[in-house]
């Protein structure tokens, strides 16, 4: 990878190229009180900040003060914060802000939050009049790296996490690097863990990078923060803008994630969080893919070393007593949304730095799940 | 128009064209329980039909039948009957029955029944898992012309109607007319205001053609039946075709509708049908578009007569006593879901049969409004 050294005022800004619904990614510090990052945004009579109780007092006030110099109407709404209250009851209380309001159909929102609130605030703007614009201002780690990109959106339904949702895209990211300096290590950590994902499957350069920086990152210092959000984006950028819907490149963003998702549902969700359950989970899918005679051993190890460094749990928690540990694991797998017909199909890495949508035997996988949680 | 004479063993195939969600509308007799009707679907581990209480009993057993040589497993779920139960609580039994029988993202849903199955099956293909295919099968005239038809789709939010929603095509219409004959009067009628909605908007010759053939129409003939269906697929297939998401073109379909909404929402939900609505909303629409100086007198007085001749109310209901019937029909219009910023846009049409999208002087608007309430 060729990096180049970012000042911290400069902005980066990337394209997710998608036709009619294209839309740039600004990544710097201190954007958020900045009227020229709002500048070419449409216009609208009313602006929604949707926010949660614990970004509200770090940087809600910044971001409303900035919007009404934009907007001649400024409303706000604050939700709980936590994956326990992204579901309908939540997302119900956005609809009655936006109507109460008299909110029309072309009122922006905005997200200002991690995943969470990303989700619930791209899915409410997916069906409030059957689609109002919005934008994402992601203020973790993770929703900077992942999760603000590419459209994702939804709620968790007590049989299932994100079953119930929509790809509908924002009209704009706006990545401020200096709101990452208030998140928690925990919640840092569990972001590094998306940020490594992008190597493995996409760029080794990249993944060279991340290990010979990790102890920057670890500091938060300003200047790597900026390489790996802004190169983390590109690559989900050019995922994204060459499969849109997850028909096919798109899965390979799922690296970890199957692992993952047992581990998340396994535990019961707010357990472990998200990033960790995928750095765990990337540990597994590498086993499994040296296992299945893709990847060399000691890849394995240097990623496991890797997601060690980043603060992040390296051993898969146990599902169940014994054996019925592996079947578990499997049996969460088989509903994740990502299977199909009960077919496991696991994302897998090779040598190359290229990843592969295969499915694999029980067995392979069983011995990878046993040998991970000691 | 130059209208063939349909013999009613004929199936006719039209096509919305939206690229890659382009898809078929099949108009014809007895499709129901053709195989070949059901052929060109994409292929999928589970069907899943959605359909009401009143419709299960008259047709879900053959629907029923002929996909299960067409799909390994196929499920039903049963909505209770009615527009009170287009809600969140209701589509929630959809999630729940999918999630419990453990459907995949390639599970295929069709929509049995009138427009608030339609719409909410629509809605729940929209959301689960981001998005399933779904087949629309209208059995009431109001579905065939006009709701299971352009993609789209939602529920009621206790604040106002069609709120939550998004725009999301199926992968095919099937249109059978013997549906229609189980069809009780007054939703017959409902639904003729919508075939009459094409002409004064679009297409002059085939408002004559229903003034010559209304007596057959509302005798329900097999072959007026058909022309009329197949007509106004075609007309709202154009139209959507060129204005997918309501950005121009596609708002002259709602002539008649900002009338109707404050009749729906000033007399509560359910008092009126809506056709029934927007057929009273059409001779309120055609009154201001004279009183504007765009239609002349006996256009107004010829479009009043075929409502009435449809079976149709045609005297707006009082919302409110005295002055204040006005003030109330404009006030639930400024809030419908087609204003912008508080302006009411109509939807006015001329003497050429062209629809126009039009504010209006606030005194005009209240003058149309008295005269259409006695």
């Amino acid at each position: 990878m060729n990096v180049m050294p970012l000042s911290s005022s400069v902005v980066h800004t990337l394209h997710i190229e998608l036709a009619d619904r294209s839309y740039p990614i600004l990544v710097g510090d201190a954007l958020l009180d900045q009227l020229q990052t709002w500048e070419s945004l449409p216009s609208a009579t009313q602006a929604v900040i949707v926010t949660n109780q614990t970004v509200a007092p770090l940087y809600l006030e910044r971001l409303r003060t900035v919007l009404s110099q934009r907007f001649p109407k400024v409303q706000v709404v604050v939700l709980p914060d936590g994956e326990v209250y992204k579901n309908w009851e939540t997302l119900q209380t956005i609809f009655d802000a936006l109507l109460q309001h008299a909110c029309d159909r072309k009122t922006l929102m905005f997200a200002l939050g991690g995943g969470v609130v990303g989700d619930m605030t791209g899915f409410a703007a997916a069906c409030y009049m059957r689609g109002v614009p919005f934008v994402q201002v992601p203020t973790t780690l993770l929703a900077q790296v992942d999760s603000s990109v590419g459209g994702k959106t939804g709620i968790n339904h007590p049989l299932g996490k994100n079953m119930i949702g929509a790809f509908y895209q924002p009209v704009q990211v706006v990545c401020d690097l200096s709101t990452l300096q208030t998140l928690p290590d925990r919640e840092f950590s569990a972001g590094l863990a998306e940020v490594i994902k992008y190597g493995p499957i996409y760029d080794l350069d990249f993944l060279a990078w991340i290990d010979h920086h990790m102890d920057d990152l670890m500091q938060r210092e300003p200047e790597a923060l900026a390489v790996a959000v802004r190169r983390s984006c590109e690559i989900k950028a050019a995922v994204v803008s060459a499969d849109e819907r997850e028909s096919g490149l798109r899965a390979i963003l799922n690296f970890g994630h199957t692992f993952g998702h047992a581990i998340e549902a396994g535990m019961g969700y707010g357990a472990w969080l998200h990033g960790e359950a995928v750095g765990c989970g990337m540990i597994m899918a590498a086993r499994l893919s040296h296992a299945m005679g893709m990847l060399h051993a000691d890849r394995v190890t240097a990623l496991h070393a890797l997601i060690q460094r980043a603060g992040l749990p390296t051993v898969a928690p146990r599902l169940s007593e014994g054996r019925d540990n592996a079947a578990a694991y499997l049996s969460h797998m088989r509903v994740d949304k990502k299977a199909e017909a009960g077919a496991i199909r696991f994302v897998l890495i090779d040598d190359a730095g290229q990843a592969h949508l295969k499915s694999a035997p029980d067995s392979l996988v069983a011995e990878v799940i046993e040998a991970s949680s000691i």
